[in-house]
């Protein structure tokens, strides 16, 4: 059984500097992904064929970023009955709650599973968490993460300590 | 030159007694209204093909009424370019700044004319001004409407004194 | 049939950089456009005159930008049954959520159709979709605007898959 | 010497369970009031003139309640130069932020003396400050009041001490 | 294979009337629920232990309501590498925003999966979509769902026009 | 009968550059006005006797400018019946609206006549819209600005047709 | 060394209903209290001395609760180096973000330990944590009662438990 | 009887530019003081066997600065009964309100005195009047620290005085 892939669908290339992350931390978990550029709003048709086809051309799991009024998770979960992640970006106005409402608020019978405004990173550890329930190897990764993670932190507050009392 | 009708979607049922207004209020101006329950969500198909027809079949424009992450407005505007009138609906959270922004905050190339939160009868005459363009009698019928409203907030300042001053 | 003219009206011309893009796409329509700077509080007998005088001065849409309390679309409303389109702009306090409330809440019968805050060109595309009624041509290039921005995204698409996959 | 008169101008006679305590409250100070309904969208006219001459009719102050874009302040005070206070009325949906927002964040040039959302009685309360600088008897009533409120709070300090330790 | 387990955790057994949705639906669909009062506050040993334990005890994803500063899901989410989805619930005072910040806007790192405020019956579904990635039957029932979906807004769109047009 | 003076009060010497537009408005239209930094929080007391004071050393009205749970523009209310005009000054975080939250939302009895955030310009020409009761050349001079200010508007305007048209 | 007393100041005997749950909550942990009406705006100088003579007075922690523009914690602050804590209260309009607001974001120098809107039972509690550094039997009682909320949590837990599973 | 330490917990080292003020007002008034990098998602074990022991080691008071969904604080307070002071981080997105409702809102039974968004100053303040009840030295060190704000108040008053009046 090999592992399920997961997609990254932004709704404009300018969310790439975000998006990028995600990319990154998927890859860097060994996760195939491929990122796309598709809107909700500009190529509605290649959106709703990518979500209807994703469960069948090997996707495990959709994450999908978009500001302001973002309603490309919602679109592609309204196609889909893959898990959708959706990350809401921060765009010039509003500080990123019209991203953030625009995605979380999803009506009865289709979720989006949101994280934070520009939680690219996070999007990318959900849909590991996600993908991990077939894959053991995964799924010790993260654990592994999570040390690493512990241990930084450790290690920033011995740096810390240091600092204040030499 | 027959008159464009005028289509009125709302995402649930649920909405009516809010979208009723509207329906009213176009029917009072004379305009034939066709009102339909579609989801961006629950029937995206249902959604798409009425706004790629809409044109074709007789519509002028779009009125959309939806609640919380209300992507039915721009779902309809992506796959139209007739004129689409948003209307945000107050749920039970947020007390409509969910609905408002996701209605409003729409990404360049697909506007979506957003009228205030439950503002059903404003979308109304929104879009008879739109469809009075075609259509000298119905432009005659918005300024004999705005000659009433003066005329009845006038009476009311009257009836105002009179209780006042006796 | 001559094609109605589209006014933009900013409240100061300190909105130009943003409404600029506005009078920019109605051009690049072919959409006759008439620019000015009024005020519904500097200038309120000039934006009132316009607005009484606007249909019969061959005008068939009317755009306005304002921020703060932005009084100046729903000004020009109280005016016309023209349809009126209001832009929000964002000043330098509350990331233009006062502009927004202000513009888009209007009370029932004076509606105001709102786009995004500094959503510049979405106003000028939603003037020439309710233009558009009369007069196909528009339609058409609109119809053909679609497909282009299908297509740069499209084309967004293709260059994100090579950056990536090389 | 007479006492100067005050305004008070309602967007609609549903903001009079509001606005009542507003005429109450100047009554009992024994100011002259004369209490409206005018509309800045739905009688732009009669707002217009009314502001226009409310100095050489006798009023010093002149107070304007609204709700949602609560525009009435902003209209009355663009065309006097009395002073204009604003009275937010809190509506069906977003607990009164829009009235807030749309009364009190006016651009340059042109202030709206506003009064907390709903805040009726502060309403009349600042007017007679206002109108108590040409009248000593009013700014001694004014003075008086507070030394009531003071009396009534300690009183109200009172009880609850002997409904506690008995 | 045995089907994993899903989790239902509220911080209050006064969240009960909001989550009863929520396990209702788990159960509707066939799988395996433990639904359980603990708190990130109030027992929050206990909290920590089930998170640490849940995959070993055949979890294969964990619910997480809470209110006002939920803590709730996040508190899970540190403990536990399976996905974790949290439901803001709405309280007493700030319809809800309170949670939905609490819950959504977490730090890199730890990913809490947010569905909307109050969003009971979308958790489940959400928990569905992912327990489905080992589970064909369970993707086949959520895709038939998602039809039972589209046919009822169909059949409402029926009567809508049924009652409107006789 | 000489004019009343108006004292400009700012919480710290850190609002200055806000508040000084205020001050060179109230000199600029001649009205007497000294400007002081006192703290409702760091110096209370002579912030207190200051109010106390004011009315019997001549001032007509009192403006108090400060940021975050701006609280002097109430502290000083609370301590004179003069008219009390607040500005709500924007600081690092929450863009304005906790101060003006603190400075508008004032409870029954005590009112503070609130202008926009940073709105230090309205203050001054609100202050002088009150002292202008007893003084007719004020009262000309706010005319005469109120046509310099169209006068200015309709220029900006006429420079706008010219870059526009040629 | 005998117990510090708790002193619960409301800025309006309205505010009973919610600060009765802090003082009976005092009560219950054996903390000396007095509670009493005292009002920022109203008594300023009864607040103030009260704040003066506290400490004096054998108080050792102060407890404030105000709705709206909630200057009364910081009326407080300002004249006690005692430790204050802020109530919000939530009044008829914005649904406490404005006392929350008012409350907590207090300029550098004056803290206000603020909990949540509505929170009386939590300011009682953490009076008592404050006034437990003193009193080793107090902070037992603390503990003792941390172990009582977990128990009752438990016993919720297996009650949900039995109501689900029999 | 010597005094209690303070604690200082950050989420992360990148919140010390902010905590340093707090650390450094805390050594400046002669309170030990122990800052250490401790995370509610990273590193949850470290945090509450902290909070667990603190008071034995002791600790008089414990304050934690997080950003975002900020559950530091109250992860810290639900496993101890000393004060827990939460000083909410203002990050990339929504201007520090995430981190303050995550902070302040806390459910009944776990307080957590909260003070303004990026307010360490404060929280070092509260934490020296909380320590203070034991401490006479403290107390005065406060009260004379109040003294010198005034006195710099009064400063810059005259300043400003001299800069106005020459």
């Amino acid at each position: 059984m090999t592992m399920k892939k997961a997609a990254v669908i932004m709704g404009s290339d300018s969310d790439w500097p975000v998006v990028e992350k995600c990319v990154n931390q998927l890859r860097e978990l060994g996760i195939p992904v491929e990122a796309r550029v598709m809107s909700a709003h500009r190529t509605p048709e290649q959106a709703r064929e990518f979500a209807r086809d994703a469960r069948a051309n090997g996707f495990g799991v959709i994450i999908a970023a978009a500001g302001k009024a973002a309603h490309l998770a919602g679109a592609l979960a309204a196609n889909s009955t893959l898990p959708v992640i959706g990350i809401p970006i921060k765009s010039s106005t509003l500080d990123g709650l019209d991203a953030l409402l625009s995605t979380v608020q999803m009506p009865s019978g289709i979720p989006v599973a949101t994280v934070a405004i520009d939680g690219a990173q996070n999007a990318a550890l959900l849909a590991a968490e996600i993908l991990a329930a077939a894959d053991g190897d995964l799924a010790a990764k993260l654990d592994a993460m999570r040390e690493d993670m512990a241990a930084a932190t450790l290690r920033k507050d011995e740096a810390l300590q240091e600092k204040l009392n030499g």
